[in-house]
C-alpha cells in the first residue's frame, strides 16, 4: 500500500466547510503520481516526459462515506487492483488519521471516501507509429507494479 | 434534458493539453447548479442558503470515451435518473458541439464523457433536530424534479 | 472593453462562502482567453497551438474591495493598458451585475476586485531559433489590439 | 522564515507543462495556513473556526521570474512584512530546491516567483457587534507574529 498524507486546506473546501468532492479526484491523482516515485521507483515525470507514456483515466468512481473538514489531516491510500495488458486499476481509500494510532490498523478505521480508477497506457511519442494510441504495459514497469502489489 | 455549454479553457487542461479529469466533476457540479436555476426554477443558492438543504455527493463515477482539448466548446447534458426518498441520481454526458448541428440530434454524437452522481439531501438548518442528517425531498422540489424528468 | 459574465459557483467559493481569491486570477485568465476570440477575432487556442505564441504572465496583482458570494452573477471586465514591444498589460475589474442596469453605467458601480496582469510573448515553436524566449508582438496582432484599445 | 515544500503535480500545470499561474496563489495560501500551525503554534483552523477570526486577502501580487515545470520540487518561503493594527503583510518566494544544498543558502538561489499579500483581520463571530467587519490583531497573536518575525 502506498500512502499520501494530506492536510486539508482552505482551497480544498467548499462553502459547507468540507472537501469539495472533485478535489478527491485530484488527491487520487496526486497519490498515483507519488506512487510512481516512491513505490515504483520511477518518477511520474520521467515516465511521462522521458519515456513518453501517458496514463489517461478511462473510468473513475468514488463513494463518500463521511465528510472531511477543513483543517483535518487525512491519508490517501493507494492499492493496485487488476492489471491488464494495457491498463491498471487503482484502488483508493481516504482515511482520517487517528491520533496515536497507525491509520488502518484497527477495526475502527475512519474511512471518508473510497475510489477506483482505471488508467490506460497511451503512447505519447510523436515519432511512434502508435502515437496517441493505447499501448501495452512495458515489462519493466509491469515487474515493478507486480512487486508493489505482492508486497 | 438540461444543457450547460462550456468553453474548455487553459485552466481546465493539463500538460497533455486535454481536460484534467477531475475538472469533469466540477463541470458536472456546475451543470447541477444551473439545472436548479434554469430547469427547476429555484436557484441552487436559494435552496442551500435559503431553505438550508444541502446536496452532498454520496457516489459519483465517470467514463471517458475520448479526450477533450483546450479551446473546444462542449455541452454538459444533465438528465435525472432514479429519484429516491432522500436522494437524486443525476446522469451526465459531455458532448462535442458539432458545427451547424444541434448536438445530440444525430447518430454521430461526439460523446467525450459520461457520468453519474447520486446526491443525498442533508438538513443544513442548525436549528433543526435533524441538523447535518439526511432528509426527504420536500414535496414541492420533488414535483419540480418530476416535471423536469417527464418533460 | 471586453466583458466575461460569470456565475459564481460552489467550486469558486471557500468555507467563508465567498470566492477563494486565487479563483479571481482564473477568472482574469478566462477573460483574456475569451478576449482573443471575441474581441481580437482570433481564438486563444489558434494563437497558442497554431501560431505557437505563448503568453506567460510575468506580473499580476489584484485588490479586493468587497467579497463576492456563492451564487452571484458578476462581470469580469478587461481593458488594455500599456502595450510594449513584447508585452501586454491587461487591466481587470470584477463588478456585480445590478439588476435592470447595464453594469458600470452609473456612479454606483459595484466593484468587487480590480486586477492588473502583464503578459510577455514567448516563442513556442520548437523549430524556431528563439524557442522558449521572448518575442515581439506580431504586427497583425498589434493592429488588432490597437483597434480594440481605441474602440 | 517558514517554508512549505511542494511537489509540483500534474494538476498544478497547464498545457505548456508549467504551473498555471493562479496556482501560485493557492500555494501562497497553503504556506500561510501551515505557517499558523507550524510557526505561530496555532492551527489556522482553530483561528478561523475556534476564535472566529477571518483573514480575507485585500491585496496580492506576484512576479514570475522563471517557469516551474511539472514534477519539480520547490519550496514556498514565507516571511512577515509590515504588521499593521488590523492587517498583516506576507512576503513569499518560490525557489527551486537545488540538490545537496539548503535552498536559499547560496548566491545562486533559483527563484521562480515572488509574491506579496496583505490580509486583513475580520470578525467572523455572528454574535459580535463587529461581525463581518475589520478587527485589530489580538495581542497574543501579535506576540506570536512578532516572535516569528524577530526570529
Amino acid at each position: 500500500m502506498h500512502v499520501l498524507p494530506v492536510r486539508i486546506g482552505w482551497g480544498h473546501c467548499d462553502p459547507a466547510g468540507i472537501v469539495y468532492f472533485p478535489r478527491f479526484f485530484e488527491l487520487f491523482h496526486e497519490a498515483m503520481e507519488t506512487w510512481f516515485a516512491d513505490a515504483l521507483g520511477i518518477p511520474y515525470r520521467d515516465v511521462i516526459l522521458g519515456r513518453r507514456i501517458g496514463f489517461p483515466t478511462v473510468h473513475t468512481e468514488a463513494d463518500f462515506q463521511s465528510p472531511t473538514q477543513f483543517g483535518e489531516h487525512v491519508a490517501v491510500e493507494l492499492r493496485v487492483g487488476r492489471v491488464g495488458r494495457s491498463s491498471i486499476e487503482l484502488l483508493y481509500r481516504v482515511v482520517g488519521r487517528i491520533a496515536g494510532r497507525v491509520h488502518g490498523s484497527g477495526g475502527d478505521t475512519d474511512v471518508r471516501a473510497t475510489g477506483r480508477t482505471v488508467v490506460a497506457l497511451m503512447d505519447l511519442d510523436p515519432a511512434s507509429p502508435g502515437y496517441r494510441r493505447g499501448m501495452p504495459i512495458p515489462d519493466d514497469l509491469r515487474a515493478r507494479i507486480d512487486a508493489f502489489a505482492g508486497a
